[in-house]
């Protein structure tokens, strides 16, 4: 399927329940945060405070489900093929569709992805291990503490890519171009500088192989604000199922810093 | 006084009451906005989705005057020169201290302000004819809908610098690098297209000189947010005067796009 607005139509017809890597090739995806209007505010500082784990691609209006800017006329309460239901923290369901538990001061969050990016290297010739590994991108939780705000707070998590030395600089410029999906690298090399102990183990996704000559390099995860978000044990918290994400009408390009 | 400190202190100490251009050189001053906490998360949406207006510096947490990452130390109901006190949306005082007015709910934005990429342009070698003149900025109400979020709405207000046609392009980019103050323009030429009517008659600030072979650039204006906030006629808003910003610690350069 190549156009998001039929991708959107499958999964509200409940035609696609699979994860969305590879869909609508060229269009962006995001994460999905669902928090009521008393922790938004909170929320959407946290993000301003630290907008490379947590870039806000868009914030709807409380109460409504339609984001407006990124995809007009899309419901974000059926428009994602699989979702998590969180009270207090916990996880206590994963479901389809969220118009049962929807209320009216409700505000969604879209984060940016890095799928965007990872386009953006690949075009450029720069490889990415997870994707040739067929595997989940590695994550670590760093000894970097993201700025607080209000109720949120917690450490930065980081995505590891093993990089060869001479094309880091240009992983750098590329996804540095794209502020609006975790922008340029917070950490390049030295993985105990940031309280990374082990690259094989990875906290959260699964290890690749790094070839000798090739740097590990770190980027924001969009992991952080849902780590960040759960810790704070909100009465409701509505997100998407990892890897099942929101596909947008914006093209990657549109994301690029202007 | 070229330490941002000492200029602080300076006006703190009741020593410095004038405008701050030319103050601490090479450091970031920004605008002020204060606001009561219910209308907070309003205008900080406002500001995610009009970014080119209302580039977003730093946001306190709540009842705090202490901006903790661009000016630790400071105190924002005494640093700044001359503030203005807004009730129900119309002026009603300029005083030189707020704490008289401070309330715990009060949430306090910084916003970039064009100084710091006009001394990125005159570095390299583009003409800011304002400045050249001696003249306050030239400032334009638009046709171009600022997008809404809660009580605020309206139109995007936008400075006009003539730039040399072959410089351009180098405006552009210089700009550009900078999206927490403005960022690149938000039109070039045709100021028809946009509802300027006449170059000569700015809504804001003063006329300047346009030459022959000179194109009208038009970047986003941080009086946007202000005008837009006003029109809201929150109960109570406090804000910088004209010309009098604060000066925080960070220098320009660590504005620069990363």
């Amino acid at each position: 399927m190549s156009d998001p607005r039929e991708v959107r139509r499958q999964i509200r017809d409940g035609k696609w329940r699979r994860p969305t890597a590879g869909l609508a090739p060229g269009f962006v995806q995001t994460n999905l945060v669902i928090l009521p209007r008393d922790l938004a505010f909170d929320f959407l500082l946290f993000s301003q405070r630290n907008p490379k784990p947590c870039p806000v691609i868009e914030v709807t209006d409380v109460g409504s489900p339609e984001p407006t800017a990124s995809a007009p006329g899309a419901d974000l309460r059926t428009d994602v093929p699989r979702y998590c239901v969180y009270r207090d923290g916990r996880l206590t369901q994963e479901v389809s569709d969220l118009r049962w538990v929807w209320r009216d001061d409700l505000v969604s969050f879209l984060l940016g992805c890095s799928f965007t990016f990872e386009a953006a290297l690949l075009q450029a010739g720069v490889p990415v291990r997870h994707i040739e590994e067929k595997k989940n991108v590695p994550m670590f939780i760093t000894s970097i503490a993201c700025r607080p705000a209000g109720l949120f707070r917690g450490p930065l998590v980081v995505t590891l890519r093993p990089i060869p030395a001479a094309l880091v600089a240009r992983a750098v410029q590329i996804t540095g171009r794209y502020p609006g999906v975790h922008g340029s690298p917070v950490h390049i090399g030295d993985p105990a500088a940031i309280g990374i102990r082990d690259l094989g183990r990875p906290d959260f996704g699964e290890a690749v192989t790094i070839r000798p000559g090739e740097v590990p390099v770190f980027w924001a995860c969009g992991v952080t604000p849902q780590a960040v978000a759960m810790q704070a044990r909100p009465p409701l918290m509505l997100t998407h199922a990892p890897g099942h994400m929101f596909v947008t009408d914006l093209r990657n390009e549109e994301l690029a810093a202007s």
